[in-house]
C-alpha cells in the first residue's frame, strides 16, 4: 500500500522538522513538506539539511507553489505556499 | 534565438521584482527567478503575485532547490537556494 505523509513547517527549529521527515520516510513511501509565507524558506532548509546530513539518497519528486487566501472576510490576504514531495529509492 | 534571463530576489519590495519579471518575459523566452536563504519566501511571492495580478497565463516550467556554501574558509555556512523557471505560452 502506498502511503503519503504530510509535514507542516512552521517556526520550530529546523532540526525538529528534519527529524520528522526522517521518521516519516522510514515508514511512508513519500512525504510532503508543506509551508506558508515566511516558513517557505525554512521548508527548503529542512529538505536541504535532511538531504545533506541524514538521507543522502533523498529524492525530491516535485515542488509546487501556490497561493492561499487566509483570514476572515473583509480582512483576507493572500499567502504563498510550497509543497515539496520527497521519497527514497526503493531497496 | 532562445533567450533566458535571471532575476535575483533580495530584500527590495516584492513589486520591484514582479516588474522585472514582467519586463523580462516581454523580451525573453524564459526567466529564472533565483533566491537564497530568507529571500526564498519572497521569490515564491514574486512568482505568485506575477501570476495572480499581471500575467495570468504564466507557466512555472520547473522549480529547483539546492545548497550553496558561502563565506570565507573557516567561517563557511550552507545556504539554501531556489530557482523558479518561468515562461509564457507562445503566440
Amino acid at each position: 500500500m502506498s502511503t503519503d505523509e504530510k509535514i507542516f513547517v512552521g517556526s520550530k527549529p529546523i532540526l525538529a522538522y528534519v527529524t520528522a521527515v526522517v521518521t516519516s520516510l522510514s515508514r511512508a513511501d513519500s512525504v510532503k513538506v508543506m509551508a506558508r509565507g515566511r516558513a517557505i524558506s525554512s521548508a527548503v532548509d529542512v529538505v536541504e539539511v535532511t538531504k545533506r546530513s541524514f538521507l543522502t539518497d533523498l529524492v525530491v519528486e516535485g515542488i509546487e507553489i501556490g497561493t492561499e487566501r487566509l483570514g476572515e472576510s473583509g480582512a483576507e490576504r493572500n499567502v504563498s505556499t510550497i509543497t515539496i514531495t520527497l521519497s527514497r529509492p526503493k531497496g
